[in-house]
């Protein structure tokens, strides 16, 4: 569960629903033919944007923002040296017996444990990595383009009511209200857009940039152990990867026995 | 058919116009010389952006958004894997005799086949993706650019409404339809950027990115064959590309037959 | 002549004027102090902007493109084709021969005849590349920039209007045409910008794109001249770089004998 | 301290204030709901986009801006010039015994004091400048994203008011103070963006440039230690980083007895 | 001098100057209070963006911009003709004696003269490119951000002045020019980023591609002496670096003896 969004969900609705209730009734602020061009139209542009598998692959990953769990990169550290030190003393086909639910971290054990070349390895792992990137990437984009197409609606409703609003000029008593509807389209898109859609992609960039932080710290790792290197030098290397701040120091004994 | 556009346009249409209709008659929206403006305007300054014979392009690749069939890149990855086993049984000659009505698949096959060496047939598929992206970019751009210009024109057409209608303030009961009138340009402008060139241009980028992604499988399998690589290797190269989710696992015989 | 650009600029400034004229007289469209505010200012800030030699080539190259005409990649193939074949036959001095209006095909086929070594002849056609290109994409940025000072000096010129119009508002009567007036400004330089400079600066691109691929073509050629690549291959690379559908397929005996 | 952040804040706000008192009552800029919507809304958007810890350590990051002290990178160059001599006359080793407050320093030191080969130290000190370069990229991001969420939440606070006002539009005389208020919300967001979010972004985004510089030196120090390059040629190297008009010269026998 | 700066601005000042005139008296233009929040919080948020030394050095830039003279690229290839056709009559210790301004040519003849190596000496020199233009980039990127600061600070006057006039709405005859006040911070702002600040930030930056150039000819040149490159070749390589049309031919006799 991610506490930070949950929170700023929580507290941009009560914030936005006080202000409302505050300055008069919450009734004027609901508008059904408005919600359905903004929320109907944003989707109807998202579904021409994307390939529907895409999109909802997107809708997925938002989810699993709330619901996942993400891997301490200190961990994956301390697991990348205990492989090390498992192939010095036993050999790389010790790796084929590894455990683990880290798919990425299969694969390279599994390359390692077959006895591929180098270089072959190093282009897998690569391209696992970028095709992930990638995917991820355009889970973003179809939060970002939703935060751009939500205003555009928006506006677009806007402008449908005050068209049909400046017909009816003669009778001023009701062009305030007829205003107030216009201007909730508007309203519903930005609302939309800067509460939740560009939030979103934005958390979604943070989860993607930890998650491929750990790919590469595993991707280090697999060639520290093909190229046989020392323990030692291996922690220097991967701890790189971790803030100071967040680094966990590992004793020379704990390195070697990891 | 690609359901995912064509339910985005009828749904984006209908819930526009619905909303049209629900708050007066559908007459006040249409305005020929308004559409003539953004219209006529959006496709002039798109004339003069691009070469002719680049934005008639865009128009076809759009068309094929819609019509086209993308090819499952875990087809590809078997087929790939079908040409290693077959150039490792009967040597590299045998890919010449290899029937695809994929034209890229059957340079490299050619070029393979024929005993050109490695960097060659490196370069000359490199240049072949590369200009590929590059002409796909364009294609999007003229879309991107058209989701500029439309609004644009909207804006330019509400100002000379704005401008004429200013003339006549004398009479205030004809300001409110004049302003109307007015608006509906940057209602025009706005509608066709938000609903149809910029979602196309995303759709256009979408289907670029599965486009190479499948010359990148091409592209790594034949440097594979070219290697002399392993089936198994090749297969965990090749499938590295596609999603965890969407790849399809084979079987090791299944990999050895293919 | 680029008919594309033309009928663009033609068919853009019909749509306007009619649109003008439809609704009132043309003469209400036309103010000079504002035309100097807007055309003065945007190019009093393009020679702030850019150095004068770099402001008059942009110029220059913007009329090139209504008059200039642009080869046929297809062509450049053939040459470079026909080089190929006379440098295996006759020996790499043969290239000292050759007369081209092109000047970077003849100072590539002098470096090679010189018998410079590969690495500096490679450098040398690089700098030439990136150097157009950089000078190109001033003369694109020219335009993008006059692009945006157009409308931002049709502000301005509307914000002095306001500031004066604000003045007299004692008297109502007077507001209207003299708001109309302020407006004229912006029109003016959104019109200029989305009917001119943008779509020119567009324009300027995708010339600069058809001619490096020219030169790119002319690169390639030369590398495989010095690498004494064998005709078909460097057909079967060149070619690469034109979009299958306008690439025209030669014989084999074509090639040879090209 | 950073005297230029501080004076800037405080003629900024002087600035402003000034302005309000000039031209009436501070009090009806003061406006408790439209503070929390614009204040609150900010900062649950960031809560959503960014994981706590990253938002929190880009807050500290600002601090420091305030507290934080630069070291000069002739410093620097003076101390790899001293390691260089050190290390020319007592061996690698030598460097075990370096005491630094500098922790990129420290491990460059320790690296090559281990004897580790050239490639493993490159790619680990590589790995912490682009990791540190990532890590602070995050940090001016949250500020950069607060710069464009308040005014978001500044228009949507703005949009609250005017629906509520145009409800009640039979009443002129409370239409101005009304609209007044709503604007409020639209003056909190540009100024909190304006004047803190974007500017502190902005130094963030110096102080980074900064820092790396530092760490560059020491990078490209370390490598000529390992290089066992002359120290006046490391001297010409490692001083090409800092601009010329604050470069300090060194005597010939001052870079040998560094 | 910079005639095309000079020219620019007189050109721009009068014409806005006189649109002004043209339409009433300049007195109402002229509102001290806005102009110092527009100037003043224009200037507080560029302090607490940049360093004091950067924002310093960009004004000594800009105003290098109107005095500086620039050195013509065809003297440069000039001179590294004589350094090339020098080395390779005397030896290369001969370009120690060399005496010129250019600080970055004396570094590289030092180098060279030195004996270094060539890697050490690319590396250095490159250094040196790079952290020219990384300086020269913040330049550019002051006046950038005061021209994205001026509008900003002009918007907040409008709002300050926009509250202030509806307290007082009941007065209508007060609004109109309480309204062109409050106008009138959005105008200088508009002025100053679209007149100064972001033509001048486009100046810096021309000015840096043309020194940047000058550099890399240099650099290229020092390359060729390392290499020991025929003179003509060398004049080849360097000549690529200026557009054809400026490009100064040489005489053989003239390269040789250059």
């Amino acid at each position: 569960m991610d506490l930070g969004t949950i929170f700023g969900i929580v507290a941009g609705l009560s914030l936005i629903t006080g202000a409302v209730i505050l300055g008069g009734e919450m009734a004027i602020f609901i508008n059904i033919p408005g919600m359905m061009i903004v929320g109907g139209g944003t989707i109807a542009a998202t579904l021409i944007t994307f390939p529907l598998g895409e999109a909802a692959r997107a809708f997925k990953a938002a989810w699993l923002v709330f619901m996942g769990t993400r891997q301490d990169p200190n961990d994956l550290v301390r697991i990348m040296l205990r492989l090390t030190n498992l192939s010095r003393q036993q050999g790389l086909l010790a790796l084929s017996n590894i455990k683990t639910p880290n798919q990425f971290l299969h694969k390279a054990s599994q390359l390692i444990a077959d006895g591929s070349d180098e270089e072959m390895i190093r282009n897998t792992l690569r391209i696992e990595i970028e095709s992930l990137k990638h995917r991820h990437a355009v889970g973003q984009d179809v939060f970002r383009k939703m935060g751009t197409y939500a205003p555009a609606f928006g506006m677009l409703g806007t402008l449908i009511g005050l068209v049909q609003m400046l017909q009816k000029i003669a009778d001023p008593a009701a062009l305030g209200p007829a205003m107030a509807v216009a201007l909730l389209t508007t309203f519903y898109g930005s609302f939309l857009a800067s509460l939740f859609f560009l939030p979103i992609a934005g958390k979604l960039k943070a989860r993607t940039a930890q998650e491929v932080l750990n790919l590469e710290i595993i991707f280090e790792g697999a060639i520290s152990i093909l190229d046989n290197n020392n323990p030692l030098v291996v922690y220097e290397k991967l701890s790189s990867f971790i803030a100071p701040s967040r680094r966990q120091r590992m004793s020379l004994r704990g390195i070697r026995s990891a």
